[in-house]
């Protein structure tokens, strides 16, 4: 399927268009590159991301034309390219699908030919400079082919994701933008308004803060332009997850506030609420796509030195234990840290006393 | 000032008490111990936190002793142990603060001799199975003095607190609740709330999460049992937190209802929040309790194979980079992840070049 893709043209080398431009020239394919910014194309060219596209030269037969503009941009680009016929098919990489289809219907596009498409991957920074061919390896992306598309269509960019290395979820539009809505739209803004609350607390509330706060409020250090056309492209599902979030958290507060003046039945709301928070957490797939694991966190108590951690995975291996994950615990003021490093229920057993032998700090 | 404890007793071996009791011995302290659960008391006695208390037996002068018990139960006990005379000075380790002072008030306790506290350390186990010397090394550990307490009570608590390595934070009881309340207690409910979105969510809409959503909802599956006695002794204080949260997120819903009718000045109130998040999650200190410093995030391409993480941390280390923290990003379905080793930007040219020059992919 993905030998079907011999030549792809990239119009937008940002950060998504240059690393799918990458991907693919990594398997081989040939890469056309075009961007309304000059030197985007050409930072993208001498990344060995493809060659610039010249429109006028003919025997360039593209196969697939992979749209990465903001989302408000899409419909139009896809009117334009397909006015001059330019590929065999078509697809886009923004990160809302609803609307883009919409105006392209509106537009009087030809769909049998474009398949919409998200690939759930991304990087703190932007730009072709902060590209890379791995950026979607093994993360989910998302095709929400229309009624219209065509069985060729949705092959073509079934190859584009495999080519990518990244795993293809065929969903509706509305579906894809309700779900990124309550597993990523919704939590960036409920992350900042927890983190807002801090603007004005006191730095001796600061001076208390653990590594719980810091989990919730990580994401609301993005960047808010960047931010505000996300949540502007997908705003009604947003604002559904946001109003029942927002009702949550003011019934929590008024039951707090009965339970303040003596009525002890108020507990049993906030019970609920914690234990659904419970239910939903429990619900993430883990690692490598399946359900959540039980792994068992290993606590070791290192130094803040170089070369601890090194010894530390260093035992990992002299054992055969894989790390599944690692997470540093610091302790603020003190040159000391806990690292909580998470493997199988058997693997701990075995790593706990090769540490104890060797002299490591486990508790 | 520490050696003024020669003798301390815990009343509740839970997992605070057992922790601090193990701290203790460490340092040479005697250390009784009191649990209203006779095999709570004897594990911990069997761990080496101490001896069983005989409040009979003559000749056991107690200096100082710690009220491990919940929130709701501390003035009581106290009142007790201060009808029998039991110790010089007297603390608890609860973590609401002005509930308890209130109730002692009230009971007539002698709040010379008392000084309520509350070590920031917990882990997701109880009991005294859980406990650890080291618990609250480098931890922050808040102390509330009341106007009527001795020079000589808040000097008693500072020596517990200097035994078991923590750090001092000297705070207003009201104070310490609203910090608390502000920095752990209303995110944990957010983190909730946003959590309780997921229970109902499509599978397709799971597959899509990533690591944001992880990161905020990580502490939402804590035991909601033990969340419900703190929120409950922290009603009030938190009560306002998510009622300002709670609005936050109505009024970013509104705006986004706004902005979807094609008011485009909506979009100004959600670049206010998203804007104030940053603010405030940049105000959360680092390690060591300093100002969050300017890390530089290097990532990794690892497999998933023991001792990948081991050869990562081992060039670390012979270049002398320091290891500030590390994250695993795991690509799903993939036997694939990347590594961020967050170091000083110094060291991540250092660290660059070193893995580049070894075969590391580094994007």
């Amino acid at each position: 399927m993905a030998s079907d893709l011999r030549t792809v043209l990239i119009v937008g080398t940002g950060l998504i268009g240059t690393s799918a431009a990458l991907a693919l020239r990594q398997r081989g394919v040939r890469v056309l590159l075009a961007d309304r910014d000059e030197a985007a194309v050409r930072l993208a060219r001498e990344l060995g991301a493809g060659e610039e596209w010249q429109p006028e030269r003919e025997g360039q037969e593209i196969d697939l034309a992979v749209i990465a503009v903001p989302p408000a941009h899409v419909a139009t680009e896809l009117l334009e390219l397909q006015k001059r016929d330019t590929a065999r098919f078509y697809t886009d990489v923004a990160s809302v699908k609803a609307e883009p289809i919409d105006r392209a219907t509106q537009l009087g596009c030809d769909l049998t030919r474009y398949v919409a498409s998200h690939p759930l991957a991304g990087r703190e920074k932007s730009g072709p400079g902060a590209a890379r061919a791995d950026l979607f390896l093994g993360r989910p992306w998302a095709l929400c082919p229309t009624p219209a598309a065509s069985a060729e269509a949705v092959e073509a960019v079934l190859a584009l994701i495999e080519l990518c290395g990244a795993n293809p979820v065929q969903v509706d539009a509305a579906d894809h933008d309700r779900a990124v809505a309550v597993v990523s739209h919704a939590p960036h803004v409920a992350a900042s308004a927890v983190a807002a609350r801090l603007t004005d607390a006191s730095d001796v509330a600061l001076g208390l803060a653990g590594q719980g706060v810091r989990d919730v409020t990580r994401i609301a250090g993005g960047d808010p332009g960047l931010w505000l056309g996300i949540l502007s492209g997908n705003a009604t599902p947003v604002a559904e997850v946001l109003e029942a979030v927002s009702r949550d958290l003011a019934e929590a507060a008024t039951a707090l506030r009965a339970l303040a003046d003596g009525d002890g039945t108020a507990t049993n709301e906030i019970t609920q609420l914690l234990k659904r928070g419970v239910t939903g957490h429990g619900r993430i797939p883990g690692k490598h796509g399946g359900p959540a694991p039980a792994y068992v966190v290993v606590q070791v108590v290192i130094g803040d030195r170089p070369g601890q951690l090194a010894r530390l995975f260093q035992v990992c291996d002299e054992v055969g234990v894989n790390v599944e994950d690692v997470r540093l615990e610091h302790a603020p003021g003190l040159p000391l840290g806990i690292a909580e490093v998470s493997v199988q229920p058997d693997a701990a057993v075995v790593l706990t006393e090769a540490l104890h032998e060797r002299g490591w700090q486990v508790p």
